[in-house]
């Protein structure tokens, strides 16, 4: 019998539960998480969910839950999601498995959409970086084909790397983080800079990154700027992880990654100035392929794995 | 019966050999390198040290040799070594285990530091990342118990981490990498530049570090500053790792390393500033333990657990 594992992607808006083979998605359903309910009713729709899943197919064998926040490991815990306030303190883990009778593990969503593209996308099995570029930078790093998670459990936290000293503040705290350039916080904290020293632009106050981007396409000089500096921010940030970990294949992902194409030759150039060990060009850099999906598939291969 | 390897640290100057058994160094010899008379008489002399080894104690089981330079891996190749230039191209470990008649491996000399420190001095078995600070900054990563080295080599490169945007040249060739300020070539390239802009201080261009440690512990400024500098490019790239890797252990080495308490608190502040995901004081500093016999011990775990 074909062997299988779930996996669930803990959003603040909807949850997404996938029923995970060897080689991919088999199906999926999804629900509203209704972050305002708290736990008790989103573990009800959990198991509606799985059940309508169930009907066909393989038994799970394991749940893997990407869920986004800080974690305490290996218990599943959510510590502090600020996205889902209900969710703070729950031990997210125990209780997904007894709801649905399954052994149940936790990891952070960038690292299963890592844990994702690396098992079932772009990464085809090879040990890899990945930069998810969304609100903020979340990152994953596999090394040995497991994620680094670390004692102090920050492994691949990618976002929060140096990529300009004493630059942009970044929201946790530190300056010059990339997150704080190449993340949609980051451009659009940016473009208010900029209106605000009265640069020229066709670009407003509630312009998005999908605005930056077709603004950058027709010819706006600061919304290419602003990729440009994003991408500068990149290739500093690829240039720290290969220096650290030898790796040849970085993976980008996450919404801003659609934008990727206008950031590709700052990257480069930022790369080629700070990476002298090897050649800039035998560090491979690909976009993810699974979009959505990767956490969800991430956390079925975590749960296949522990 | 005792299991016993042999750890070979190839040194410009001088080659030890020891033979290590599974709680550290039994024996050692030590004999001049002679880089100018090449592989050959490098060889026998090699074997002529080992059979000083080997008239007592356990017979080793394989042999690992921490080599400076550019390696081939995983054969063992010596691709480039500026101080050992007879050494390129050399095939290292074929050549030393048909002399020795033994399994051999050969792996870089600040990862087999690193190694050697992980199993036998500072770091307790547990995962860490060493820094090495010598004439440059050297650098390895164990994690899981294993060196990263990556496919491309470059793992645990601590040195050409970036420190400082833009910052000093780097004998790497890009800018701002922690050893342009952390290691000898760092701070002396400082001091000669603020002889050159005629700063006062009690050190002239042929102090050396221990001169500049000397003379900071007696109250000279710009000694001080100096190693403030370093310290906070120390400080920026221990976050650096931290935020990539999650390791809760950093281990700092090297001879340079005697002027650690020098550049503690520049260093601390650094890594405060810029390391804001888990608390600084979780990351534990420390000095190594084994001094010149770290790589011949981590070169023989090495070979151990190859």
């Amino acid at each position: 019998m074909t062997k299988a594992w779930l996996g669930i992607d803990l959003g603040g808006t909807n949850t997404k539960v996938g029923l995970v083979g060897e080689s991919g998605l088999l199906k999926r359903e999804r629900f509203a998480t209704r972050a305002d309910q708290g736990t008790g009713p989103w573990l009800r729709s959990l198991c509606e969910a799985v059940e309508k899943l169930g009907g066909q197919g393989p038994r799970p064998a394991a749940v893997g839950v990407a869920s986004p926040g800080v974690l305490q490991r290996p218990e599943g815990v959510v510590l502090r999601s600020p996205n889902l306030p209900a969710w703070n303190g729950f031990p997210l883990a125990r209780e997904a498995g007894k709801a649905l009778g399954l052994k149940a593990v936790v990891e952070n969503d960038a690292n299963c959409y890592a844990l994702g593209e690396h098992h079932f996308g772009a990464g085809q099995g090879r040990d890899m970086a990945c930069f998810t570029l969304g609100t903020g930078v979340g990152g994953g790093l596999i090394i040995g084909g497991r994620l680094v998670i670390g004692p102090l459990g920050t492994g691949g936290e990618l976002g929060h790397t140096l990529a300009i000293s004493g630059g942009r503040p970044c929201g946790c705290g530190a300056k010059g983080c990339v997150e704080s350039y190449a993340s949609a916080t980051g451009l659009l904290g940016m473009l208010h800079e900029a209106l605000d020293a009265g640069r020229e632009t066709g670009l407003n106050r509630d312009s998005q990154v999908t605005d930056l981007a077709k603004a950058a396409h027709a010819g706006d000089e600061l919304a290419q700027e602003l990729f440009d500096r994003a991408g500068r921010a990149l290739g500093a940030a690829f240039a720290n992880v290969v220096t650290f970990t030898g790796l040849d294949l970085i993976i980008i992902g996450g919404g801003v990654a659609h934008a990727w194409p206008l950031m590709t030759a700052a990257a480069a150039a930022a790369l080629g100035e700070r990476l002298h060990l090897v050649k800039p060009e035998r560090v491979d850099i690909r976009l993810a392929q699974l979009g959505d999906d990767a956490p969800l598939l991430g956390a079925a291969a975590f749960a296949r794995d522990i």
